[in-house]
């Protein structure tokens, strides 16, 4: 990367308007959500409108050896989206266009586009894509791609990388390939389209995607049930995921419930020890067999109040809550979002590990969970005023991940690597998983200028 | 490759009994199904009982720059598991274990595993693996791995791929790498497990997979419809996948019905145009009303008998009548097994051109298809005896393919491209998708020694 790459060039090859470097504008495609303090403003910003754009922008970083880091929303938690001086950001937000394919039941969508525009777009044809992170509303379908995005129907209906059939991506060299296409099944090959899904950019630019659609699922039944303590909690949620599949099955800790009831106040039981939320998708007499199940199992192990509902708005409002849990966490002071994963049967194991963590830092930690595939949401909070609370947070958020990989987890089930947890990652490998990933990086980026010092740490090349 | 390998050293290196160079012996592992004529017997065959053999095995060969081949079962139908003169055929055949974790519900197979056995021990515990390629009474879970298999329960709940959390891999110099584990979502780093799913022992030797398991589904109901023309039928497939999520949506063209007729006497409709198979399950009242939405959309493509059913028993027999309609074919004459796809809605075209290109070859061709997923597997019958039959029989195999391609589909949904369609798989890919293909496959293996000749041709690397 150098400070004297000729961006004039840069400036004549694309239309006016497409590259920024206004230091005051630039500075707006620094970080994303997890602000990385290393942040720096970036050369310059290429908002890019087409694929060609970024082929162009690309060919033109690699004959300069200049550093791009890709951009959707800037939504990202994990500091995948984080510029420094020198280097180029490609940013997708005006490639955002979405288009069904009634026939093939597919939506074309560029990079660009918020996941919420390709949920309506396919709900206006009858049709449904799943996958759905709780920034739905304001993540790009790029950034998903990047980091295999999961959400609450995941534990049913699978994250990203199941739902991407083709993409358009850009190699580090500005080649641009196509790869896969509208066809559900094919073994043609490399899966190289399941090797870009979480690649948060460090291997190529994926410029557009082939979506596939699912019909839209049955009204769901809903249910929410009260317990004494987290650990029973994710003990019903380990004998519900042995006998049933439900759509959502997701866990708030007392921390969380508190936290949503200050902000609400929807009359949520403050004494409970965490709540589980469960919604069953089908034909009535079909998810309420299901409801009724999980209802059973959360009543041996020991769930206080028990609340269940056919009624769509009901059970959409208890989903909402769920989705508050984040904004009613947040404030109670400065935060540090965690997303470790753990094999379902750990999950006891993993909130009461957190749980003395919590007390050892003297912070606090409020869980979250899309607790039917294991993967949590520990929420450190902290005040930012006292240094020591930072350095005590921090120790809890690097103890909470030691935790998780004793456990056989990983540092992160649907947020991505980033910058955050790249140091992590080297533990949760080993050294041969390690070096395989750094073979993966070199063959496609042999110059280190896509998202340089995201996921991996640079090395000899 | 060279003949002058010191095998000594690798019957030194390993138990007794493990390596076999008895070209007696070694000759039973020369070829698969798809009995590739260019087939030789290889150097020797090691019928490895750990991954540490493997390990040693890659090492002595990756010293002596010496080819091998991995064999499962050799039920393979692409000649992915072909031997040449001088390789050494690795055999997993004696890794056969299977460990069911019923806390965590996966189960850990040794790659010589057969599907049915993962399939055997997880409904002890009442737990389900659904891919069930249509030889899975047979075949191996390391050779589903190689090849993504898929089946007939794959338009609901996904091919192999979708499966696989863990892997225990040896790579091209020997070394063991252990990825993912029981944990149902991460997002650490690029998907290697992903990459070796489906790479057909090009990258590496996958030696132990962790399969997720899922609760067994509810009854199913069973639904079977004469559709006049088999672009009727495919027509109705269409609509189908539109609106609901059958388990099971098969179609089976006229040749194919009159085939397992002559073959069973079940009484099947000899003067049907094709035979849709559509199976729904969940809980009863879900299912029928499933299979009642499946029975409209026949109606209204002009099927003239449908049947369905919720008896058990009755479903599995229709199930029966589609799996044995492969083996019913083979009783026609010698046969070229084609495994094309095209995205659903190219189905009518695909079906159509299908029967151009038999009467133009005057060869006969029967289809059998996972219509729902768009996966079809024509089948070019011929009489071996006559020269020019056999020829046609190959103009008419390929003009499917270029069928297939034209209609933007693959040409192997599940079978994998082996050495039968290595050929072809550059016009699908193009330039560009080919040239990454050639980027793994170098990164992975630098000297070509893993399944050399299958999937790619060997390039100067």
């Amino acid at each position: 990367m150098s400070s004297l790459a000729p961006l004039s060039e840069l400036f004549a090859q694309l239309p006016s308007g497409v590259v920024i470097d206004n230091p005051d504008r630039t500075v707006r495609y620094m970080s994303d959500w997890a602000r990385d303090p290393s942040a720096r403003p970036p050369l310059a910003v290429v908002r890019v409108e087409s694929t060609e754009h970024v082929s162009t922008t690309l060919a033109w970083a690699h004959r300069h050896r200049v550093g791009v880091v890709p951009r959707g929303a800037g939504t990202g938690l994990s500091g995948g989206a984080t510029a420094d001086a020198g280097v180029v950001v490609v940013s997708l937000e005006r490639m955002a266009a979405v288009d069904i394919d009634t026939q093939a039941h597919v939506a074309k969508a560029q990079a660009g586009a918020l996941n919420i525009e390709v949920k309506r777009a396919a709900e206006e044809v009858g049709l449904w894509y799943p996958p759905d992170p709780s920034s739905y509303e304001i993540c790009t379908i790029g950034g998903n791609v990047a980091t295999n995005a999961g959400g609450l129907c995941c534990v049913k209906y699978g994250v990203t990388r199941d739902f991407v059939l083709g993409m358009q991506v850009v190699l580090s060299d500005g080649t641009a390939v196509d790869l896969g296409g509208t066809r559900l099944k094919d073994a043609a090959g490399y899966s190289l389209i399941n090797l870009f899904v979480g690649s948060e950019g460090t291997l190529g630019i994926v410029t557009e995607v082939t979506l596939r659609l699912l019909p839209q699922p049955a009204p769901s039944s809903t249910l929410v049930a009260s317990f004494p303590t987290t650990v029973a909690a994710t003990q019903a949620v380990l004998d519900i995921t042995g006998v049933c599949r439900p759509s959502v099955l997701e866990l708030m800790d007392h921390t969380t419930i508190d936290a949503v009831e200050s902000m609400t106040s929807m009359g949520l039981d403050r004494s409970a020890g965490a709540l589980l939320l469960a919604r069953s998708d089908g034909p009535d007499p079909a998810s309420a067999a299901e409801i009724a199940a999980v209802e059973e199992i959360c009543r041996r192990w020991g769930a206080t109040e028990i609340y269940s509902t056919d009624d769509l708005e009901e059970g959409e409002a208890f989903t909402q809550v769920r989705r508050l849990a984040l904004p009613a966490i947040e404030r109670l002071g400065s935060i540090l979002l965690e997303d470790v994963g753990v094999p379902v049967p750990a999950l006891p194991d993993l909130v009461e590990g957190i749980e003395e963590i919590a007390r050892a830092n003297n912070v606090t930690i409020a869980v979250i969970a899309h607790a039917g595939d294991g993967n949590t949401h520990p929420v450190v909070v902290y005040d930012p005023q006292q240094p020591a609370q930072l350095a005590a947070a921090e120790t809890a958020f690097a103890a909470v991940m030691d935790l998780a990989l004793q456990l056989k987890g990983t540092i992160t089930g649907e947020h991505g690597v980033g910058r955050l947890k790249r140091d992590w990652l080297p533990q949760q490998l080993g050294a041969a998983g390690l070096a395989l990933q750094h073979t993966i990086k070199r063959a496609f980026d042999p110059h280190n200028l896509l998202n340089p010092g995201a996921v991996l740490l640079p090395e000899n090349v």
